[in-house]
């Protein structure tokens, strides 16, 4: 079983009010020297068998059209390393 | 400048409708072949200089008790790939 991990994180010229306020909570419970904290969304795509070029290709597009907002967030796609371990694996 | 990545998605056995409707969604985009969708959250905790043991048992504690909820959340913290290339370059 394959697996894509997308990640979302919004642009660094964006205001993030989340990350900003988890970045103040963190002094008040002890937990010092963090300068920023940047909050943003994971998903996990899983399809049966391996991820191929056209799977990859396919969770692209969702990543850049339905995942994110390419006018505030940044996206990346990548193929989780745990599935592509299992797939070198088969190929070697 | 070091990073740390926390990810928090739901355990698989939670429910997670977020997931469920980008996973409804897909198909209708063309975009075919995904089994499963879940939707987690991405943190991204900078600090000054290098991510030392004592910087990644905070991030931990943080990851545990402020990011996540232990009970419905699997948590993990890393150093990110990047950081860490960075610290093992300046090593080398």
């Amino acid at each position: 079983m394959g697996r894509v991990v997308v990640d979302v994180m919004p642009k660094p010229e964006i205001l993030d009010p989340q990350g900003k306020a988890v970045a103040n909570a963190l002094p008040r419970l002890g937990l010092t020297g963090f300068t920023s904290v940047r909050q943003g969304k994971r998903f996990e795509l899983e399809v049966d068998g391996p991820v191929t070029d056209e799977v990859l290709a396919a969770a692209r597009e969702a990543a850049a059209t339905v995942l994110s907002n390419p006018i505030i967030e940044d996206v990346v796609a990548v193929v989780d390393a745990a599935s592509l371990d299992a797939v070198q694996g088969a190929q070697a």
